[in-house]
């Protein structure tokens, strides 16, 4: 039975439904459209289209070896400016002071969140004294104003924004008024307690199920990971409340976060820029999949299901 | 640092923030809508507003033991017509014959898909002998005609639909014309090859991550899970093409699958009717959501953000 390798085909080449596309295409020219796979699309990119990370905005997380000894490496990128850069800063800074080391995975909320901290954070005089430099992140910088932001519209439709479209390689959302970056699967956000307090960074998450984008304008988004994402999405659900772990022995420690510029070993990252061609042609094909896999495509997508596409760069 | 525990208020009791409410609500009568938090309204149901599951629509699940010794029970609820009954159907029929008795979980793709099935399936001569009597289930069952089905229509922004909502307890999308079930969050679909093949439901999958909702009207939906998701949700992934297992060590085996009338001990399920007050209340509350966490609700919400609240009858 060949049904159990094909449910999708996101990764398989699709030559042959791209040439009959194409073909279609020949017969009623100039009216019909070319669609090709998203896979496609992003097999034709030119190496100019695709941005070089910097690693000065990664941070390199190791976890503890996982139960066969394994390495556990997750890389976070950094949100650019000008959104929630004080959040950003004092994760600089709690990485320069090494403040990460040490702490551990403490919550994991089945079609939510995974989230890192000081397991003794709530323990009276036992939590790690964080560096007095810290920014007072008090303002809502996760929340733009339109007019210090130009995003490149797509205009899917949106329950939680009247437009969308992305920005420096970022999925955002807009009011209209104000741009703000959206919690879709693997962005990383800042814990915090109830409004209006914001959190400092000390505290982080990363959305492991479906896009929870009610976050959005209420939490600092201030990253996404962008390799080793499996390392904290297919963790042990914690059993307490919200997920918490109830002993500590269920907890994942982590040993070392580090900036990627300190990193020896580290790939060069490069994204499909958002800016060209090639990225609008990619949000298109992921509207309307012409795979050989469809029958039907949907015509639209969620600004969440047009993932970026990065890559170690070639 | 009590921001360990707060970044999410979903699972707890706000009555705090719906006294708040109310008082606001009582200044300004009768113009000011009063919004509970979603545990708020669910907490305040009546017994009446629930609705049982049939034990003769479950499929009990049980795959091996974990590492650490512990039992892993997945509960399935099929869908109910008109939806997908030759693929409910050949289920059925399969779980009669045990032939999901020691087929494996063989597919885990972050963010994606967990899929299970005949391991060796793509053996030559070595596959799983499946029943003679299943349904040919050419039709597309799983999309059904307006007049046939009645939702209550939510209207929800959709990038995937013009129109939405709930038919008995679970989330639909409609195109003015048809009506089908929509892939979120712990949906259970039939794999398949390449269209237009729809597959028997021996292989099935479920989603764990952003809902991919490019495969509705392309993929039977034939049920979801209702209890035991976080099993097959943090499994390691599958470092194969598409998330598929590598080594067979990899896979994890399903022991058994039996009809909920087959287990002794199973509890009674029962939904929020998705025709009640209440549940009309909570879908508002989902959308706006005025929880002491919350800074700024969204005014809407994705339909796969409504989960039907499920539990064990009290």
């Amino acid at each position: 039975m060949r049904n159990l390798k094909i449910l999708s085909s996101i990764a398989l080449p699709l030559l042959m439904g791209a040439s009959i596309s194409t073909a279609i295409a020949a017969q009623n020219a100039p009216k019909v459209e070319v669609f090709l796979s998203p896979s496609k699309v992003i097999e034709d990119t030119a190496a100019d289209e695709w941005a070089e990370i910097s690693p000065s905005d990664l941070m390199v997380m190791i976890l503890e070896k996982d139960a066969k000894g394994r390495d556990r490496r997750v890389i976070i990128q950094l949100l650019p400016p000008p959104f929630s850069q004080s959040w950003v800063g004092n994760m600089r800074t709690l990485t320069a002071a090494r403040w990460y080391d040490g702490i551990s995975v403490v919550r994991v909320q089945d079609n939510y969140v995974t989230q890192w901290g000081d397991p003794n954070g709530e323990e009276e005089g036992q939590s790690k004294k964080l560096p007095d430099n810290l920014n007072n992140a008090g303002e809502n910088e996760y929340v733009q104003k339109i007019e210090d932001v130009k995003i490149n519209e797509l205009k899917l439709a949106d329950p939680y924004a009247q437009n969308n479209g992305f920005y420096a390689g970022w999925p955002m959302a807009s009011s209209g008024k104000e741009i703000w970056p959206t919690h879709c699967y693997s962005m990383v956000g800042v814990g915090r307690g109830l409004s209006p307090d914001t959190g400092t960074g000390a505290e982080l998450y990363t959305v492991i199920g479906h896009a929870p984008r009610h976050l959005d304008r209420n939490i600092a988004l201030v990253g996404r990971i962008i390799s080793g994402m499996e390392h904290l999405s297919s963790l042990p659900r914690g059993t307490g409340p919200l997920g918490f772990y109830e002993t500590p022995e269920e907890r994942t420690k982590i040993l070392s976060v580090r900036m990627g510029d300190e990193v020896a070993d580290l790939s060069q990252y490069e994204y499909l820029s958002t800016d060209s061609a090639s990225f609008a042609k990619y949000a298109k094909a992921r509207q309307n999949r012409h795979d050989q896999f469809f029958i039907r495509p949907a015509g639209g997508a969620d600004i969440c299901n047009i993932s970026v596409p990065i890559r170690v760069k070639k």
